[in-house]
């Protein structure tokens, strides 16, 4: 069984985001799969997709203080046409990755108690977001 | 085909730690399959997999200390309740990522020579850590 | 449908190189699948792959610029015996991770308009180096 879908997501704020409901909500089809692969790949190359602690908003304010400490803007780019955020961008959202593979076992995701996607949203005004979903499984 | 198998790890001590042994050994139907994929999720968000150098003990050792010190336990972190090597370790968890997705070519995992399977343990006493193992194939 | 095919990429200079065309080319078959996952590996522990800008080679100058920051060869590493670009190579490819799973629709790359696939070469000599490509879809 194999089902695609695009999923659109609305702009969003510089930050971490969790969006594990909205994916799902998107794919009804994973109920009827008893074991799978669900992949997701963000078509972007300022935002990226991770999964982590999906309880505490505390953890995601980090995160972003950490990638803007570790990955400034204050930097010797070369590539500063589109603004000071967007070779940043580039950068983290290849450290964190576009795209994600994660189980499905009967029906559901089978993730870890806290685990929860993250849209990871790098530019200052990133305007909506596309995401490719495939399902493979049985 | 597939097949879907937890896998149990104990407890290990903060670090990295090569574990591709422990894998094969928990998948047996692996030698069935001539073409397919092995995915593997390790279901925390404070430990990690990762794929690289399988022989000396220094590469991982230099793996532990450069990562300690890009995300180190002393900064500004708001998210510090569960203590000091909490929040770090959810973002090199994030920096490493949480799934490998690896090849399987005529019933053996196509790795390359040096390649191996990392556990990494980001906490000081992060307990046993529980893998799932979905593979698909022909 | 499962096709698997290595790929040999020719040796490159340290830095960023933009290889979408060159993995393409190798898969003739993606043009018969209308839904399905490329899954590629690079078989070494000191190159990676990313998904990142194939447009401008500022960005990838850039990326250079902000890994060999980041991951400095002057460094407290043990692993020096294979000189002192090497365990900063293992660290930037662990990074970046070793496999990119991307989908494939209607017979093509289902990619971000400015997505393409780089290949990152982290050693100063780091010879050819190989990748596996494992087509799966219907």
């Amino acid at each position: 069984m194999w089902v695609q879908r695009a999923i659109q997501f609305e702009p969003r704020p510089r930050g971490f985001h969790l969006v594990t409901k909205e994916v799902l909500e998107a794919l009804p089809e994973l109920g009827e799969v008893s074991v799978g692969i669900l992949h997701l790949l963000i078509q972007h190359t300022s935002a990226s997709l991770a999964l982590n602690e999906n309880a505490s908003p505390d953890v995601r304010r980090d995160f972003a203080t950490w990638f803007d400490h570790a990955v400034p803007e204050d930097f010797a780019w070369t590539h500063t046409l589109e603004g000071p955020d967007d070779m940043p961008a580039h950068v983290k959202a290849s450290l964190l990755g576009p795209a994600l593979s994660l189980p499905v076992s009967c029906g559901r995701l089978a993730l870890g108690t806290w685990q929860g996607v993250y849209l990871c949203e790098h530019r200052d005004h990133g305007g909506p977001r596309s995401l490719l979903a495939t399902l493979m499984g049985e």
